[in-house]
């Protein structure tokens, strides 16, 4: 079993001198605000999926300097010892808000929002953006992939090339919440819960003197779960044959019928479907063909389009490092600061690249859904202390093209984000990772299948309440120019 | 500070389905050899580098199943008691060889090996993969960032973007041993010295009334470190007049000249070089730019040769990810099990693919450096057995081409693999980071500049000798067959 960890020091060295600035400057319990938000979908998909919330509540509530990190930061020679005694009591004692993991979610909107004093709220940037980009990235994919399987089951297979144990561990822990059927992954399993699941390498046929008595070997030692890889020599002459002998003379006469083989290596249609007729030729109707090998969306749309045999996928490097696109751009960014009397403060981030100015201000996120069809229809970001009156027509516009303008009636608003701490205290208990899968797959479902096209998808609509974009022009007006 | 982990059940569940059905057919103890090698260079490369061994030796050190683990095991409903009372006493009894971190290595040649009981051997796989194939993998593309800068400082700034902690932590290790200068991130320094830094994001700036106070208040604090951001609001109306005030206000009266300023965003060729202008006008000749936003090879290599001027890169997430080539291709192989009396029976896993075609066999790899310019020209693959005799002149033919063929004399042949465990027991200490970094580099310096081409490099030559070339195909010719 792997320990519990401590990652208090997994930061950039730039959190500790900027914290170590606001402790000397007196700034340390400024309140301040920071937005979550990430600029663009992986893979160009039209929705990402939120998670790794588990795993951040996880380090808030475990944040602590050992006397280890205190010498090891004396020894940079850039603290102060008063800094240094201050961290020895750190601990987090403001607000989160977040959304719920298996939550699809949409550019420029906040997906966590942290209310803190300054040293607290700026220090745990880096974590909060590793947990959040890492498992949201992965779920992302993983769910393209399910979809594109057409309610086959996928499992995740790729821990051998995963970056790192954490990337093959929470990879499958996200990939599960997202729709995956389970990981080969032994530990993925025994802490997170993703079923795991496997049965032999190549090395297995190789290690007896013929496939086939490699085969009965593994019959009669798992005969409710023998799954056989039969493209160790050569499939449609030597494998199938030798699995079809297997289960006719181990598993038919014990009554199973149930039972696999896995192509792992060559053309999966042209295999699969040859292995079928020959599988069915002899009586072997129930037995399922798995196919693994370099797979991701694109290659098992096009396997099922041309009609391939196949009753379930392993998915192994390309989804585990989302190799396509195997970065999440999620960013954390100052919102707004609080002033002595409380008054919140609004704050923007410039750029010459529209793209990455900010929101700025503390905000809510409603996801607006049509009462007819229930499904979701716009995402609306407000001010904290705005709210939606379902029962009046209510009048949205892109913040871009603000003269693209329509009036809704007949919705449902839900807040997208939930108190997760409120002053240091955890006041959100994630949900089973079961709940969180079945969570997701409910969620978009509510979703229009335009959204879920993999290439060019309909854009959903993410728009700010009058109020927030009047207080965005004004702060631009006051910072902007070229 | 991060707790030491225990890895054991971090495998494909698969290892243990077979390890539980050599347990139970007496198959146990029979002694296998397998190598791990890749096929194909990260990005088109003419090298990779080998890293992670460190981790491996921690990992094989603390093998061990606790009983959370058999219970949880015993739950899965398909071991033997016996099994799991096998794996209480589980431990690595076998011996390993590996080549040193830090090591150029090529496709297809063995980079470690393994001979142990079939459990052991089997068992060992998903994680040995797992650790190789990351770090090798930051290794590698780190390598290529670094040589793109042309001895321009390079500093690991990925964390918030990795892929899990440890992608982020032996990410930053991996991309130290490669070359780089130094890490972000505070834990990867603490525990494995890849020297941390860093200064202020842009949330640092926005916190104050304006950017110059932001700027004066840094360099009051840290008047020996200064990397002033000067990004937030317009680099060169803002941010660089900004800078120079700062300097000329804190830091000069103090004697002190040298500082920097960090570009994140925008044309960085442009920027620089009106930056550099401006800062030289000023007087500050000392002070230092550097760059970060999106980089790797590619754009540090168009930069400079556009004439930036820029004195060292900050790169985040496309190294941490190796985001163009997320993946590296390591694979685990049986090459040959022994019998009852030891004698070696040679395996090889036969492909319709002949790159997929493994090298059967116990064997080594030698190194081959030509005497008069001290440059490696090819690896040469043979039996474990076979010494190269230096004195003597040496025929090397292509193994798939085998009317290629020429004589060498005065070279040097050295051994690639060491030793790293006999009999279970560790024989070889890991150099310290700082020891692998600068073989790493003197190892480069050993390749010809036509290897280390980013495009088209040349391939380097990877030879079997003719007693395993002819045992191979011998194999071939008793297994193959269309």
């Amino acid at each position: 079993m792997k320990q519990n960890m401590n990652y208090t020091m997994l930061c950039d060295f730039y959190e500790l001198t900027m914290a170590n600035g606001y402790f000397q400057t007196g700034m340390a319990d400024q309140i301040c605000y920071f937005d979550i938000f990430f600029r663009n979908v992986p893979d160009g998909g039209g929705f990402a999926i939120a998670a790794g919330l588990e795993q951040i509540i996880d380090y808030i509530n475990s944040l602590q300097f050992d006397e280890e990190d205190i010498a090891y930061l004396r020894k940079k020679g850039c603290f102060s010892e008063e800094f240094l005694d201050y961290l020895r009591a750190f601990r987090f004692t403001g607000d989160i808000w977040a959304v719920p993991e298996g939550t699809p979610i949409f550019p420029r909107e906040p997906i966590l929002t942290v209310r803190a004093p300054a040293i607290q709220a700026q220090f745990i940037e880096t974590y909060l953006l590793l947990c959040l980009n890492h498992q949201s990235l992965i779920a992302t994919k993983s769910n393209r992939i399910v979809r594109a399987a057409q309610g086959r089951p996928v499992s995740e297979f790729g821990s051998r090339r995963a970056q790192g144990a954490d990337g093959a561990l929470l990879g499958a822990r996200a990939s599960y919440i997202a729709g995956c059927a389970g990981t080969a992954c032994t530990l993925a399993d025994e802490l997170y819960g993703s079923p795991a699941g496997g049965t032999m390498a190549h090395s297995w046929v190789q290690m007896f003197p013929d496939e086939y008595t490699a085969f009965k070997t593994y019959c009669q030692l798992y005969p409710h779960s023998a799954t056989l890889l039969v493209d160790t020599y050569n499939v449609l002459k030597s494998g199938v044959p030798n699995a079809i002998r297997a289960f006719q003379e181990v598993l038919l006469p014990q009554g199973i019928t149930e039972c696999a083989i896995r192509l792992d290596s060559g053309d999966l249609t042209y295999l699969s479907r040859k292995a079928r007729e020959m599988l069915d030729a002899a009586g072997l109707t129930s037995c399922k063909i798995v196919a693994s090998n370099s797979l991701d969306e694109y290659i098992i749309r096009d396997l099922l389009l041309q009609g391939a045999k196949i009753d379930s996928f392993g998915v192994g490097e390309r989804l585990i490092t989302s190799k396509s696109e195997p970065v999440f751009g999620g960013v954390y960014k100052l919102a707004a600061i609080e002033d002595k009397d409380g008054t919140i403060l609004p704050k923007i981030k410039i750029s010459a690249n529209p793209d990455k100015i900010t929101n700025p201000h503390f905000k809510k996120v409603y996801r607006l859904f049509d009462n007819e069809s229930g499904k979701a229809f716009a995402d609306l970001i407000t001010l904290w202390n705005e709210t939606v009156d379902e029962s009046a027509p209510l009048e949205l516009f892109d913040p871009d093209a603000t003269w693209k303008r329509s009036t809704v009636t007949g919705f449902t608003a839900k807040e997208l984000l939930v108190p997760i701490f409120q002053g240091g205290r955890q006041v959100y208990a994630s949900p089973s990772i079961t709940e969180m899968r079945a969570y997701c797959a409910g969620q978009i479902d509510m979703l229009w299948d335009e959204v879920k096209r993999f290439e060019n998808p309909h854009a959903y609509y993410v728009d700010l309440s009058q109020k927030l974009w009047d207080i965005k022009q004004d702060l631009l007006k006051r910072k902007g120019g070229r």
